[in-house]
């Protein structure tokens, strides 16, 4: 609500992302170091994300659960790299109730061992699978370097944990997830993704194989937009998780787990905002038009909040997500500010004048100037608005793309893949090998993101040949890889 | 899906429950102790009574926000009273990361610290309030005595937080969440309520006034089923939460706090089960009704699976959540007790003859037998279940409100009250003293439950004289109390 002007993205990214998600009230820093409260603007947008990608699982045949926070330290400790990636990171419980605990407990860093345990009892024969649960909640990792919704010692999310009969039916499950979220960022959250497999130091503690969604932020890094694991048996194996076969043999089952986090309102802000504040997805948009009226008599302010109720009324009908500005002593412009800095898609503007003529300005977030105005007649306002809104949310899409296009470079050589990381994704080829991956990171900040599963990038790049030279040691590589500073 | 008979409720109606819920398959024990897993079934019911409170909360103005799960010991001791009742239950987190913390942090065993630091921060003026904040989250209290549902160390609720500028308002959003939640048990889970005031000795811990609503469960205890607590300025005062008048004066807030957990789901189980197991009311069930298709050969299957999906699809198109079990090489009777003890109020028969005849066969959940079987024409049949599904529902309150009604007694003395409250509810006049209230738990362990609301306690009882003589001392007494043993 302040009328201080913002930093720029270009001044400073970091502190521009900051001041978006104090100013646009989206979440606050809580008194515990580097845990956050979404505040109910973020958390609309949130549940408006989940709805998105609820109905997706379902849809898919998923259905939701809710396993406990506490799990006793010793279950973490039952597969052998899981323990190593997330001891470190462990909140832990010392006292109950007055007393110290025999065990102690770990508040949940993810599901995986306390949800393996449970298979193990729930689940006798192949009639039991495939067993497709998904949980929506909170888990803490004590991370060091933290940024509001982007790395939190808690953060929300969902964690899917499945069971299956066979090492097939387990890797289509961890290819269908990709796909689900691969079309949840593409369609509702307008975030072009690159969906691929992560490299071994990357992937999740306790994973065969680790897929992910690369996504590109308005400063060139990459953040990653959400995981699918195939555990393979290694969880089944660690706990025990087991069913009769048709032939009535004992069986480990094959496992995944898969999520998505509050990060990814990290990623909207990051890939959509401009130096006026968020621009929201029109699909994700807790309000995806706004109602500003214009009047300065008594008259004139019932004339025009009574034609603005009308307007709303047949919006809301429509379907549309309207919120009617009716705050009193603030002028016009600071309302549209505020709103432009809330990243609402569209503005209706009404005064005595467009009354009279029966129409409204409606002004694009995404255009901002004139060239995001037009009149647009009363009549018909509907469908009008449902039209812009679709055309709003492809061009954030399209933009978004074209950013990246622009940023990822093919380098010929090591010299260009240094530059290339420093303003965006370099794809190349890579022989495979960590030590490679590690140098590069050393030497240029860079990660490997991921192998994609679509070696054209959506049709940024030709095919690749089937092999080519590592961009750092120069071996034969068989595979292009995505390299990224990342968030 | 065992065939083993379920524990009747005369025999063991704690055993009963415990039964239904594993068999229902809402809930199992989680390895840590009092701690429970929701599972698929039960967590869509809880997903559907979430579903129909935030629609009434945001009916009603509020938004919902979440706050951090971890909490500074500090905050817990700003209150005094707050931090007396909260000691006892707190898990604490001594280290993260792998060292340890500095200040102890613990587990949230409710918000209002956390809330009220926050709420400090955001208000600044009266152009602020009301500030009407919900969230949907799990809380943790180190209860020693547990049982799935109703009372487990981490239990999942929401947590309404408001602050307003005055008295009146606090007071009036404190006794709008009592309304919304009675309407909320009557309406959609067919719990009969009693509305009413806790004593000094129940209320919560740092409230002025606490409301909550009472049922009878099916064994004659009382469950209280939500509160709702006007906080007057207590956590105001201990967190700062001040505001500019329109005179430009500071004032303190008034503030509220009201709750409503997954110990309703319990409150559900125990009204409405029978010995068969789970009655789920029709407006929550997670499947309103599940067909059941019986055959012998391959070629009635076919006939039979065929009108099946037909009618299925009819039924969903109509807006009624339907399951169709096509579960193999299990026998229509067992998939008929499975269902029954899971509650789905109709069962839909549907055989070749009733192929032949286009008709099915409709049988309640809620009268077992033939008075609860009826032949419906298939022409027709989303109505007829949709008004089947109305009667089910109101017959489920209208039953359980009778029962209430015919264990309530008015005892004369003493020896009455103490024989009442061995079965049911004793609702009778009481001086309002702690002493009384004591000696009454210690003696007969009925503790009060509430002064009701409405002191005809929906019309069971005549309105009572303005005074009369407490049950327990004879004094002079000014109101009327529910006094049972209590979950």
């Amino acid at each position: 609500m302040t009328e201080r002007k913002l930093t720029t993205r270009a001044e400073d990214f970091s502190e521009w992302y900051n001041q978006v998600v104090l100013r646009a009230e989206l979440a606050d820093y809580a008194p515990v170091r580097g845990c956050m409260i979404v505040r109910p603007y973020g958390w609309a947008l949130w549940e408006a994300i989940m709805a998105a990608l609820d109905k997706r699982f379902k849809a898919t045949g998923h259905v939701n659960a809710a396993f406990p926070l506490l799990i006793p330290r010793s279950f973490i400790e039952k597969e052998k790299s899981h323990v190593a990636g997330f001891s470190p990171e462990l909140a832990v419980v010392t006292h109950g109730g007055g007393e110290e605990l025999e065990e102690p407990l770990v508040i949940r860093p993810t599901s995986e061992t306390i949800i393996g345990h449970s298979y193990a009892k729930w689940i006798e024969s192949y009639r039991d699978l495939p067993l497709l649960i998904n949980q929506w909640n909170s888990v803490v990792r004590w991370e060091l370097r933290t940024r509001l919704f982007v790395r939190t010692l808690e953060f929300f999310w969902q964690e899917g944990h499945t069971a299956h009969a066979t090492a097939e039916e387990a890797q289509a499950e961890t290819l269908q997830m990709v796909e689900v979220y691969a079309d949840f960022a593409r369609n509702e959250a307008a975030v072009p993704v690159i969906p691929g497999r992560k490299s071994e130091a990357e992937k999740f503690a306790g994973a065969e194989v680790t897929y992910a969604l690369e996504a590109m932020m308005g400063d060139g890094k990459a953040l990653q937009f959400s995981t699918s694991h195939n555990l393979g048996q290694k969880f089944a194996k660690a706990f025990e998780i087991k069913y009769l076969d048709k032939q009535g043999a004992l069986q480990h089952c094959w496992t995944t787990s898969w999520g998505l986090s509050t990060r990814v309102v990290g990623a909207i802000i990051m890939v959509h905002g401009d130096d006026q504040g968020l621009i929201l997805p029109p699909r994700l948009a807790p309000y995806q038009l706004v109602i500003v009226p214009i009047f300065k008599t008594d008259e004139e302010k019932t004339q025009v909040f009574e034609n603005a109720r009308q307007l709303s009324r047949r919006l809301v009908d429509a379907g549309i997500r309207v919120k009617m500005d009716e705050r009193e002593g603030l002028s016009p412009g600071f309302k549209f500010n505020d709103w432009e800095m809330r990243g609402v898609p569209l503005r209706l503007e009404l005064g005595p004048k467009d009354v009279a003529k029966a129409s409204v300005v409606l002004a694009r977030r995404d255009q901002p100037g004139k060239e995001g105005k037009a009149f647009v007649p009363q009549q018909g306002i509907d469908v009008a608005v449902a039209q812009l809104l679709g055309e709003i949310q492809e061009s954030l899409y399209g933009r978004a793309l074209r950013f990246r296009q622009a940023r990822t470079v093919e380098p010929r050589d090591y010299q260009e893949f240094s530059k290339a990381v420093e303003r965006g994704f370099a794809f190349c080829w890579w022989c495979g090998r960590s030590e490679c991956e590690e140098k590069i990171k050393e030497e240029t900040k860079a990660t490997m993101r991921c192998i994609p599963l679509d070696p054209t990038l959506d049709r940024t790049v030709a095919p690749a040949a089937g092999s080519g030279e590592c961009v750092y040691c120069g071996q034969p590589a068989r595979e292009k890889a995505i390299f990224a500073r990342a968030y």
